[in-house]
């Protein structure tokens, strides 16, 4: 099967563009006739020096990052960010609100209670998490250190739709699943931190916008690599960054300004998922897995009602080149990520199948 | 420049094998008709699970890691291990023993003593550490929860040539820059850990080695993601691993039994590392920096006397193709790193300009 005939609906790590995957491999071995591969060179050579302050430059420019917040490039997943977020920003006694909209606030929320208390401003679970609450459904405490949310939940396909107000409470948001999918005010966010591996680069490389006015502030046995003040004070270059990932997200970047940047992805993922949403609307077999108002533009949770049904479409999708449509297990069902890299073909090639396969099943 | 007329002397980041480079180009796009790159592949999927399941089996067949030990793919470097090293091991009021033979077992010191107490067994500090301390230099506290030592120090060029008697205190050593260039009895180690961006694969892997019967006893305000026995638990997959990186070490292992293994690269760096060294022994010109019973097999450092002439050595090597020949700041001078990947045709090259040079400088 070549590669032109598949659709890749990973949650994450997810489809690339075929323009980036190209270009890579053409200057595998030797970048811009320096003889080295990226994957060869010294962080601190000038060769690599050009690709990180570049990668700076043009995403500080696709996400319109204000002069106030620093762009840094880490490792660890956001799930490290759980933790580095409390020991940098909860002070000593200190509190934080998190809102409880699926698996990973989740997480983090129960991990930032080694660090100080934690005030559940909001929790979907009682609901499985099949909706976003509302600004008004949101218990603040003034006092808090910060609130926090994921802005987009993976997992259950629900999305964050408006930006919640929490006053003078920074606001920290995991941006892991879609990041760059849209424009967004940034001067509103104390930290922003993804996880590359689904709209930015591969796995490895965690992208943090921090207020660097909230830096320097960590509990005393924070370790030394998980302190945001010594990140930005050396420019994310402490110890060796993950430069191929920071050397693949300037590709991505380059094709996202292609695309006309994150106004352009605006347009296009809201195409992608009305269409597949649409669909779903009107299909007698597959339906939405979740509230009309809180439906993800990035993954699409769906199901026929029937496991065993569910199962069979994963599996025959696979056959026709459409990979990687088995729900989460924890949210079981279906589910097609449409990440930026994902072009409208493939989404066009998802819904045809499964009106043909509603034809087939449909009883 | 064509690639193949460049030697990269680069510390790390630093060379891979043009046989793995080139293979990864050919799959960049499409890794064994899967229809998608290793970047893109979701880490639960079967596919991404057998290259992770074979790089395991690889490098457990590479250093004979007994069954009492579990090998580790995690990211953040060797300087996060600095931290999860006495969070995991130090224990709730104890204390460990360092050997401070260079600036990262010094930053080790430095940072554990957020987290107990910390005696230095020995330290090469007061002689520009030049030299490697004898085991009988060791000051040794049975009573510690673990010794500590870098066993090759990657900006001084020296290397440990014995391994460290310390009784019943488990044996925890940083071997970021001389892994896998010999055998090892990985059954005398607590831990082993080592960035693997000097002999294993590009930067954002961290591998570490852990006698299983170690883990478990964390320190209470430890990351989530930095217990090792959660890490054990989940066989590193807690969260996306750095997939690409972990891909292209399964390559460079491929490469390295085809070599002939450790044992294989065991001879080869020592051919190497004397050709070198024979030179400076002799030379009018250069010197080497370190002890004699103290050289590494892998960074060689030397000097002219002269900064300005060091200088203009590197420079006019870089134009002949002999890359990143400049000495770390904290030691001035030059330094040429032959790792595993670093051909004779490398060695016999650098030391032909070197000739050169000196017939044309030596005053």
């Amino acid at each position: 099967m070549t590669r032109d005939k598949t659709y890749n609906f990973s949650a994450g790590p997810s489809v690339l563009p075929d323009e980036v995957l190209h270009r890579a491999g053409k200057e595998i071995s030797n970048y811009g006739g320096s003889g080295m591969s990226v994957m060869e060179m010294s962080h601190r050579s000038s060769v690599f020096q050009e690709i990180f302050d570049s990668v700076k430059v043009k995403l500080k420019s696709a996400l319109s990052v204000p002069d106030s917040h620093e762009i840094l490039f880490l490792q660890g997943g956001a799930s490290l960010q759980f933790s580095m977020v409390p020991m940098n920003l909860m002070g000593e006694n200190g509190s934080a609100d998190y809102a409880v909209t699926g698996h990973f606030s989740n997480v983090a929320a129960r991990e930032a209670k080694k660090y100080g208390t934690v005030n559940i401003s909001a929790s979907s679970e009682a609901e499985g998490h099949t909706y976003i609450p509302s600004q008004s459904q949101l218990v603040l405490d003034p006092g808090a250190s910060y609130f926090y949310y994921c802005s987009n939940n993976t997992i259950y396909g629900t999305e964050w739709k408006y930006v919640p107000e929490t006053g003078d409470v920074p606001l920290v948001c995991d941006m892991s699943s879609n990041i760059l999918s849209k424009p967004i005010d940034v001067s509103k966010y104390g930290i922003i931190f993804a996880g590359a591996q689904k709209n930015m680069a591969p796995a490895g490389l965690t992208v943090v916008i921090i207020d660097k006015s909230l830096a320097g502030r960590e509990l005393p046995y924070t370790p030394l690599m998980m302190g945001y003040k010594l990140m930005i004070d050396k420019d994310s270059m402490y110890n060796t960054p993950p430069c191929w990932n920071i050397y693949i997200l300037s590709l991505v970047l380059d094709w996202l300004e292609e695309q006309g940047g994150v106004a352009g992805m605006e347009v296009l993922k809201s195409q992608k998922a009305a269409f597949v949403y649409d669909f779903l609307d009107n299909s007698r077999l597959f339906r939405s897995s979740v509230r009309p108002d809180s439906r993800s533009d990035m993954n699409i949770t769906f199901h026929t009602g029937d496991p065993d049904l569910d199962a069979v479409f994963a599996k025959e999708a696979a056959a026709r080149g459409l990979l990687n449509l088995k729900g989460h297990r924890l949210a079981g069902g279906l589910r097609a990520s449409i990440y930026n890299a994902q072009p409208m073909e493939g989404v066009v090639a998802l819904v045809e199948f499964m009106k043909e396969f509603e034809v087939r099943h449909h009883v």
